[in-house]
């Protein structure tokens, strides 16, 4: 016994860390709250679980402030990896999985200008307004790059809360460009904030645009190509493989781990994981979910869901934690009349940055386009403008960034991480609520299909029509020529339709027979009918 | 541009730390790739997952370490958050949801005394073992505690890999006693680790056994009693709620959250988080389950398997990449011979330690069973003894905590991560390779019913006939005094059975009228026919 009269007894009854363990209780608790008060609210037109989870959040972060006395309202502490690892793949991957993939291509090109465009756009528009108003409130030691950073953080629009507040079904058409526009624009934020980290502004010339143009693109296409190939990987594995001898749990598991491995390639290669994930899941959900079992199509749909829909709560209730930041408060050092002049000037700006590019887009837009029932009315435009103007988990991780790590410490730093969450929530509880009925009231009052709603099917009719008439490329051979003329005609008075039309010949006899999808495996009846089927279908 | 001048030019490409990226996206490769060779290994007997996976982790940390030129082979350093938060809780949520719970509770007698006695005895021989061997190798440093630290870590059977070997359709009535042991004794081992850890030992007397009993049955009791709790409000919460309008993405988050919580809540109370959340699965599957969408239901039953599949998996290869933990192994100083004598002694004490309760236990067991036909049969006894003397990612976690986190850093402590290090991978791979064989060659070549499989189902309509013949208890009323009377002979002569029975009455009567379940909510046609559907039949 003598050999333990050097250990002084220890009261060791677990050996994880306890702080670790009530956060995560903390936090499920909490969840469960969120889902069960989400459920209770779903009836109500002002809430919706973000706002739900937001102020139960900000409750919840009140009460650690009390219980701790003041010292941090933070369980955990916000983590940038926790957020860009964990939670913002799951909710992209979903978004692709589960969009109209038919409507959204439809719509690509305003996507793209919308979400290209217009956040440079925007962002110019902020950063002008940061450096010229800042100086005139007071606040004067942020340099150049801050100023052009703010304009980055403050471009990211949050596109979990818009999927909440905008219904796929009920208005498809904006649905599909508010949201196209946020994942676009989630992408140029990231790379716009990246490349005012990375370039050297001692260096100033004209090549720094087309420098950035250069990096955007090869971003996008090399981060699409990315996401595309994994995809088509995932359908050519489970197709070769699985052929036969059909195993749910590893084929749902080999589809999870496929995407997120998508996501890690992206970052892994500094190219935009935001945008791989989202193809990933477009291609994922066009061949590879045709290629599993029945009990594999449904529980990937309800489990990518499912997990994209905690990873949304999750992102509000650590937001809503956060906010009482009690340290960036004191640290700052500002007064309640500098904190809420900084926070409405961000405001402001988020307001005109985005007016100053939805209306004139969607006014040339409109110009272009010949047919009355294209264009995009006014009322469309007016909520393009309002839905976008949240701004969630991306800004404060991106404001973060910016501002907490940076080597020097300055009051002015802590003043604009806690202006932008100033901003944030109240974008999100006031946009978010109010987006809903403002919908109703100036959408569904005059209820009418909306036009732009119903025109695609009439015109890939026609679209079918006139090719049957010039000879369908497919059926006659022999007569090349005429019939390309007249594909050239049609794809520059059909574009997006025409583009389709190709693309499903191309799809049909290429990419299916290798890659399986829809009418490529036995069918199985008793398919399940929802967003991921319906969405691959003409 | 002059406030520029004093930052210099970084290259900040991306805000995540580069090797947590490069970790994980190794770790999703190698996941993939074990999936796709487990289906390719799928037809082979010597063979599965877990080795698969264990081999590749080995691969990969060998690659590793050439890459890093020999200075560490880990890319994730083994954490016991992870293992304990992350990875166990879904693997043993998953096999309690999935268990077939007549069966089980039918051998709950035998699982229990497997479980509890022979745990208690087989850490008995170990820490007496390791006492008395350790000397004589030349092992002198150890203290008391440690002995009896190395005695609970050698008891904690794997039941993961324990799952993949023995299957629950061709051998149900091992299946269920080797399974059920296992969830019993990783909570048994864990007790016995954290009561050597917290016991003083300079105070020993006649009390500390007492203690000790009385601790491991408040743990049993209060552990199970919170994951019933837990379970009964996740049943009674999707019930009462979500009656009428039923939302998947919501029930399946709100049966995650909850199974989570009951793990969480259980490790914040300093239970055993196993055993609540194994029967937290048993109840949710029992209830919950029954009450929500036929598309909740597939998705529950494939996506809890799928993370618990992950999991698995994750596991092995983790352990497999850990074990040329290169620090370690230089500090233990210990020769190859030296290793080997107490790797291969520890090997020993874990044959023996088994041996010793297995087959005594299984007699005790037999004489007290009158009905041939439900006598273990010594062949079933030597498979049981086999199946359990895998060690996995427990043992693992338990040495770490013991002996690399301990405040001296001794040759000797590295001397006993490293031996058990070559124990888990030595038993694993052996006897993980040769059981299915082996059970094969035992059993399956004399093809006849196990006499235990068989035997319940007879004596069930015996018990319904013998019931009949006295007067339901449930059908007459007015004469309670002689159907009491035999009901308590019948308890007698049929334990698990009348029990069973009772069970049955009384959860028909009270249980699912309030918390709902099979046959109390509207009949769903097409319900999925699987392990959790049919273990709630009968």
């Amino acid at each position: 016994m003598s050999s333990l009269e050097d250990f002084p007894l220890q009261l060791v009854t677990s050996y994880l860390d306890t702080s670790t363990i009530i956060a995560l209780s903390v936090f499920f608790a909490l969840l469960c709250a969120c889902i069960i008060i989400g459920h209770l609210l779903e009836e109500n037109r002002w809430a919706n679980e973000s706002i739900a989870a937001l102020l139960l959040g900000l409750c919840a972060g009140a009460v650690v402030l009390l219980v701790k006395k003041g010292k941090s309202s933070q369980l955990l502490k916000f983590s940038e990896d926790l957020f860009f690892l964990y939670l913002l793949p799951p909710i992209i991957f979903n978004a692709g999985f589960q969009v109209k993939k038919k409507r959204f291509f439809k719509n690509f090109t305003t996507i793209l200008l919308f979400g290209i465009f217009g956040t440079v756009i925007s962002f110019c528009i902020i950063s002008l307004g940061v450096f010229w108003l800042f100086r005139k409130i007071g606040v004067k030691h942020l340099n150049i790059k801050d100023h052009l950073a703010i304009g980055a953080i403050l471009s990211a629009t949050d596109s979990v809360c818009t999927l909440q507040v905008l219904s796929q079904d009920e208005t498809p058409f904006l649905y599909s460009i508010v949201f196209g526009e946020g994942v676009v624009n989630d992408a140029t934020s990231i790379v716009l904030f990246n490349s005012v980290q990375t370039l050297d502004f001692r260096n100033i010339d004209g090549l720094i645009a087309l420098k950035l143009i250069g990096t955007f693109l090869y971003l996008f296409f090399s981060s699409t190509a990315l996401g595309i190939v994994v995809g088509l990987l995932s359908a050519f594995i489970i197709k070769t493989l699985y052929f036969g001898r059909h195993s749910t749990d590893r084929e749902v598991a080999l589809m999870i781990l496929m995407a997120y491995f998508s996501y890690m390639i992206a970052q892994f290669l500094n190219l935009s994981g935001i945008l791989t994930v989202f193809f990933c899941g477009i291609v994922m959900s066009h061949y590879t979910w045709h290629n599993v079992t029945e009990s594999s199509r449904i529980t990937t749909k309800h489990a990518f869901a499912t997990m994209s829909f905690i990873a949304e709560t999750f992102i509000f209730l650590y937001v809503g934690m956060d906010a009482l930041d009690i340290d960036k408060w004191r640290e700052s050092k500002a007064s309640a009349g500098t904190s809420a002049a900084v926070s409405s000037t961000l405001f402001a700006l988020v307001l005109v940055g985005r007016a100053a590019f939805v209306f004139p887009i969607a006014t040339i837009l409109n110009c272009v386009q010949k047919r009355a029932s294209s264009k995009i009315q006014f009322k469309e435009q007016f909520i393009i403008w309002w839905a976008g103007l949240m701004r969630g988990a991306v800004t404060i991780a991106l404001s973060y960034n910016q501002f907490a790590n940076s080597v020097r410490k300055s009051p002015e730093s802590a003043l604009m991480i806690t202006s932008t969450i100033i901003v944030v929530l109240f974008s999100t509880v006031f946009c978010g609520s109010v987006t809903k009925p403002l919908i109703e009231a100036v959408m569904l009052r005059h209820r009418k299909p909306m036009a732009s709603d119903v025109a695609d099917n009439l015109s890939m009719e026609e679209l079918r029509a006139l090719l049957l008439e010039n000879g369908d490329p497919s059926d006659s051979n022999n007569d090349q020529q005429a019939p390309r003329a007249s594909n050239l005609r049609l794809l520059i008075s059909h574009p997006t339709t025409t583009v389709h039309y190709f693309w499903r010949k191309f799809d049909d006899r290429f990419m299916r027979p290798v890659f399986g999808g829809r009418g490529f495996v036995p069918f199985v009846p008793g398919s399940p009918t929802g967003a991921a089927d319906e969405s691959s279908s003409t």
